[in-house]
């Protein structure tokens, strides 16, 4: 009898390909504490919520809270009945969007590196995973990038530009296109997509208006180069972009618990009110309890005090990391990441022992990325994420590894000293 | 432009049927307190548990916890890193499992009657739903019933089954049929499979050894008529059901805590991996306070006498219910539940004046059911969830409602004296 037990979907996805080969859960979270606002929240609601159903596409109070918040710090009006709707992360807000919007053989653009979750997410659904690259311009060596420091600062420059071929976009785009996702920040390269991009593709998505625009803004409080949180060229304020744009977050990222499990979808009632449903059969409703500890906490960080800092810690955290990399003993690449938790180097010319080509478990030959990754785990005892799995290009992926700058000084020190 | 934002799978679920008719957000949970260690615990686990991601499949403490917890209870033995994982609450947990097990055009069975959440879950993935009706033996007068009371205490009998036709469930199975769903105790009527059914059932699934079975075990506890709670004849411990059966239960069920959003699946490592990685990509991983608190509940309930309290309060409190429907001014038919949260009347024999048949919003013609809820809540203040739902019969549907047994004493009294 054939094995039934594996959706044909669901087989390529049975493992993670990342975590299947890296000896640590996971690397892409604070590993400083949540909050202690944020901990008492839950605490307090704990004694006192409603344990039982709540409204499937959120509690009221936790949308009253979101939609002040946002239309604050982003200025955009939502409805709270229609345009918005929580679920546990981003990750599930993400499910459901696909599940709602997406029929068999619609096509959808990612960029090509992103985020390794949405591909599998697409396919679910029996839809097309349509891969746009963008093109880092130029290596940074060491000296130009060593260069770029001002008293204990770090520039940003259009130099960390990864491109976009918006020929090649356009080329992509046709009839059968349902979606372009857009990450920004990006995750892994930390690009921040700039008005002059957007308004460019605005022009582009213009002859295609069937295209939704899925935003993924998980790491929208995160942003360096002279943004402020939640303020940045972003498709659900741009002018020719917001009607068409569904925008997701994650509360969980902004509040540096990613374990708090509430994401948010927010976008024109079309987008919506099919989330909303897939929403009710996926998870039926969230912790009415998490709900209003994460209404509390928006209600009690609404002045954006709590998030300048926290961008503030991440700009210093980034900073100290470059620093060590830069005076590590390896030979490495750099873009100077605009926002987001991480921070990617190229380790083309970085020479590894061959025996780190081998895997450990079944002996197949490694890409230098997990080759990388292995070696620094297992020689000097810090820990980097092979880049190729958010790649399609896995040639080009190959040659990156991502860090994690969402880290406490003692980790980023003590990594910058192991690696010196 | 075609309306292009809802996926067809999607568009004959957009509105639930019964929330869309009746002015209550729902009734299907308990309205008196969940337990204080409850709420405690999660207070408690909120100041010092990581806020952080973790595993996906489930926290290791409540992996133990539950693996613990159903070996004593439910006598069977899981492998913690293979037989088990948790999501946000059954209803995720089946979401997740219907995501990994079924291709395109796979079928599946379900009883008819049923939870009315399957049919959406099985038709996203492209797989059929195929309806197996259960069909009431006899309906109970109000005389009957009566006198099957004894020192207050009601009988249950044999008289108030739903029959299972085998021949017709024979009937269906081909090689196409990859899963039947079975609900013990049932979903809207109450129903407990007898170990007899079981046998029967497992003597025909011998011929199709490719279906799994999906035993949504959601109320495990409430189980009346001289079982005790978790121990009555279930596929997860059947001698030869049990290597083919995915079980599914819900922490927030078992501690009076819908809102909880915890469930579990457990069952053969090759139903469970495709199902973990499900997971991953449709949650990535539930809170961590809300999983060490639930470990902590059940470590703290690990005795089983909390289960017996509760399992005793829902039998008086059914008692009471029915007390009231049979002195109702309503001539209405019954089932005594053997087990769950609700109790089925028959309506068939109930005039219902004409304008209740009328929708209000858009004039349509409702079904007696439907009709039946709406006056009772507006001319007697009481309610009642039309049961055509949760049939593929509606018109064996609409003879039903379905009332809640899991209400405070103050709450039942108060709708018997209404509906005197
Ligand atoms: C780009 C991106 N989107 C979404 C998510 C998921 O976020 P959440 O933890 O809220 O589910 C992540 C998590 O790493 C991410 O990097
Ligand atoms: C039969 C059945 N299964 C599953 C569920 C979902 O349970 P949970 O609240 O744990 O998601 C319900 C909820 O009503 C149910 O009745």
């Amino acid at each position: 009898m054939q094995d039934n037990t594996i959706a044909d979907r669901m087989a390529p996805y049975l493992q993670l390909q990342i975590y299947a080969k890296i000896p640590v859960l996971i690397q892409g979270f604070p590993n400083f504490p949540p909050p202690q606002f944020l901990r008492q929240a839950i605490a307090e609601e704990a004694l006192t919520e409603s344990l039982q159903y709540t409204q499937t596409a959120g509690h009221p109070r936790l949308m009253k809270a979101a939609s002040d918040f946002f239309e604050k710090h982003m200025g955009i009006k939502v409805d709270i009945a229609k345009e918005i709707v929580a679920s546990s992360g981003a990750q599930s807000v993400l499910a459901c969007v696909f599940q709602a919007l997406l029929e068999p053989n619609d096509e959808v653009i990612c960029f090509d590196p992103a985020f390794d979750f949405y591909r599998p997410l697409i396919e679910f659904q029996g839809a097309k995973h349509v891969g746009v690259p963008l093109k880092p311009s130029q290596l940074n060596s060491k000296a130009s990038i060593l260069n770029r420091f001002e008293n204990g600062k770090i520039k940003f420059s259009k130099e960390d530009e990864w491109h976009l071929d918006y020929d090649y976009i356009e080329s992509r785009l046709n009839a059968r296109t349902k979606m372009i996702i857009l990450n920004s920040p990006q995750n892994p390269i930390g690009k921040v997509f700039s008005v002059e991009e957007l308004d460019r593709l605005a022009d582009i998505l213009d002859k295609h208006p069937q295209v939704i625009v899925c935003e993924d803004a998980a790491y929208h409080h995160v942003v360096f180069g002279g943004y402020q949180p939640f303020s940045y060229p972003r498709c659900i304020t741009h002018p020719k972009l917001k009607s068409k744009t569904l925008c997701v977050t994650s509360a969980g990222k902004m509040f540096s618990a990613t374990g708090l499990r509430i994401g948010f979808a927010m976008g024109d009632e079309k987008y919506i009110r099919g989330r909303k449903s897939a929403q009710t059969y996926l998870n039926f409703c969230l912790n009415p309890v998490l709900q209003t500890a994460t209404a509390k906490c928006l209600e009690q960080t609404f002045d954006g005090q709590y998030f300048t800092e926290i961008r503030d810690l991440y700009i210093e955290q980034s900073t100290m990391l470059l620093k060590g990399l830069l005076e590590s003993r390896f030979n490495l690449h750099f873009w100077v990441p605009q926002g987001g938790y991480f921070l990617v180097t190229d380790i083309s010319d970085v020479d590894i022992s061959e025996k780190y080509f081998k895997d450990d478990q079944d002996g197949h030959q490694l890409t230098k990325d997990f080759a990388f990754a292995y070696y620094i785990a297992n020689e000097v005892g810090v820990v980097c994420i092979p880049c190729s799995p958010y790649f399609e290009n896995k040639e080009l992926g190959s040659r990156f590894v991502r860090w994690a700058i969402c880290m406490t000084t003692e980790t980023i020190q003590d990594a910058c000293n192991r690696l010196k």
